[in-house]
């Protein structure tokens, strides 16, 4: 059984979080620096954008992670330090000898991440000023570092969960921020999730990976992937159930439960809070010939402007989803195409049944939007999460960059 | 030499043209049928929309073009008739038959294409009856046709030219509407093609596929493919060239550059008529290790909402672009990238250049803004169109479908 608790990143034993204002960008006060540490060195695991044009602390925290251990993420709002050529590179690495010095490590146990304008340098010095002074802030209260790795969400995310593990109880912990942009460019997915379960670094990537394939993966704001994402997720051990050593392990299914519970709570908040979004988008697509295909099908609906135009206007414009569903790589039988709104159905194998127009409008203002699809193909499903477009997406995304 | 004429379809020999008003949707007054007229049985080619869910007169004219011959084209605009079941191909060979019963010819000549809502049936009665009248508005000028295909294009896009092969003079006319949606799902790509040019089904397919490749397949102004999207061409031999029966003959060049010409410039014209459009973006890709690596990467650019966004905000927020180009599919190699807006380079060799703010600002305030990119990785290059983001775009896309 999942658990929700109170807190988050600091919810699981021996964590500790501090988010300071450093001034990364001229003319806000708002906390840009985020710094989250483990008492003891933790099982390390993480994703990464599949971008081409990768962010220097992309690169770095990659190559950080070989070694499956890291101790500390030091992360900042405000500049992405992407596009920023050799620069780039070392002033990440200086972010993570930086905050290495503070605690006695070696640099490589550093997680370094930064979101916010692409190609622009990166104002070292205030930063490395910022993270000698952050440690003497961690506390075991998360709030400060998830609001201080936020650009221009409207609100933090975060959630806490627990679970037993044979008998002992095992705590997951995350934040994430998503996609605003008041100033360009700051779209950028990233999440740090902790938990004190003792497992080894293998069985952590694999639950991570299986984890965001069906969370943060399957959620779209704008079709853009940000050169910047990133989740990590460190496991300090300090809850002392048996180590989780591999995939096959009894309790690592139980484990990775828990962490898709967290990953898919944040990301689905991620895309609540997409830029001008004022809806949640829940499409659920069945009879697919196998989940990959599934899996494009439910993010093709979320991404099209056309259908998330016609949710912003309340209009159960169907044909528009049929229409993102045959175009979006998943193989579809039109004449076992079905389409759901809420509990209405408006096309039953390739038919268009008739409906009522104002029944319709009811469900759709709502908040939370849930259209369920079968392709008739197959015996696949997927879940994808995205947001209505508003024109406040672009009023948000043509404000100049200073 | 591509000489550009006045006219439209009716420029080459022996094409007549119509289009009228026949109430396909209430309340508009719009002319809404179109009909094109070959005088002699044409050869013909024709290219389609690749989304899995198929109108159902794209299904009939795929079907009738394997005979390689047309003599008309029927066209609706205002509903789809897409994703309307078995009554919906039986409305679309109900189309096809009117029409060649008007002609005493065979309905399998007969190409027909709509465009238009989906998901709703066909006022079938009120096309038939149309296509009994408009026979006799048939005239050598194709504006009323141009007009009568629009859905909420905002101008009719037409052109005309004019080659030389071998001392005989070989016309081209095109047509095309794009994507204006104040009603929901009209967004359709078609466009119809005339030539006089004496050319085997075979080589004007060949030349029809080549074509299409550079222009209606590298815009984008939502990135939604329509269930409707059709482009057919028709020759009729009428300028009594040497036929061109091969891809090999010493005219199928020339011809296909000519034909390239004219769906290069229709392409255009749907992009610069965008829905809410303000402003052309074209997309100029170099250095990609192949041509659909190069074709995916200016797709990409034209088609994100970010780029989009920054061009209708006037902001040079290159970052953008590189973002896009990164996690368009094509490879890029971060370090030797270069991004040019008009004249002014951004981006060298992965290292951001400093540039005037007032001067960038300068050339995004022109209506047609040109950007190019090296990805640094080979030899090829594309060149894609798109438009603007604005509010006016979901202004359009929010309203209800009746």
């Amino acid at each position: 059984m999942i658990k929700k608790i109170a807190g988050n990143i600091c919810a699981p034993k021996g964590f500790l979080a501090a988010g300071i204002h450093v001034g990364v960008r001229k003319n806000t006060e708002k906390a840009d620096l985020a710094l989250i540490y483990s008492e003891q060195p933790a099982a390390a695991a993480g994703v990464f954008t599949i971008n081409e044009v990768k962010a220097a602390p992309v690169i770095l925290t990659e190559k950080h992670l070989k070694h499956g251990t890291l101790q500390a993420i030091i992360v900042n709002s405000g500049n992405a330090n992407a596009c920023t050529g050799k620069q780039g590179m070392s002033d990440a690495e200086q972010m993570a000898a930086a905050t290495a010095a503070q605690f006695n490590i070696s640099a490589d146990k550093i997680a370094v991440s930064s979101t916010g304008v692409i190609g622009v340098p990166m104002p070292i010095e205030k930063i490395t000023a910022g993270i000698e002074k952050i440690k003497s802030q961690l506390s075991t209260n998360g709030d400060s570092a998830a609001l201080a790795i936020m650009t221009t969400d409207t609100f933090p995310k975060s959630i806490a969960v627990e679970i037993e593990l044979n008998k002992k109880t095992v705590r997951i912990g995350g934040i994430a921020k998503g996609s605003g942009m008041i100033h360009p460019n700051m779209a950028t997915m990233l999440s740090f999730i902790t938990t004190d379960a003792a497992i080894s670094s293998t069985a952590l990537q694999q639950a991570l990976t299986a984890s965001n394939k069906l969370s943060f993966n399957m959620i779209t704001v704008d079709g853009d992937t940000s050169t910047n994402d990133m989740v990590v997720v460190l496991a300090n051990g300090m809850a002392q159930n048996e180590k989780i050593d591999s995939m096959h392990h009894a309790d690592w299914q139980k484990f990775c439960d828990a962490l898709a519970y967290v990953c898919i709570y944040l990301a689905k908040e991620v895309a609540r809070d997409g830029e001008g979004a004022t809806k949640l988008i829940e499409m659920q697509v069945h009879g697919a010939v196998n989940a990959d295909q599934a899996q494009l099908a439910a993010r093709a609906v979320c991404r099209s402007p056309l259908v998330k135009s016609a949710i912003y206007g309340e209009d159960a414009n169907w044909g528009r989803i049929a229409s993102a569903l045959g175009t979006s790589g998943a193989e579809v039988d039109p004449e076992q195409l079905s389409i759901e709104l809420g509990t209405m159905m408006l096309l039953k194998n390739g038919t268009p049944l008739p409906f009522d127009e104002d029944a319709a409008r009811e469900i759709l203002k709502q908040k939370s939007i849930v259209i369920k699809a079968n392709l008739g193909k197959g015996n696949a499903q997927a879940t994808g999460w995205g947001c209505d477009l508003t024109p406040d997406y672009i009023k948000i995304n043509i404000s100049y960059r200073s």
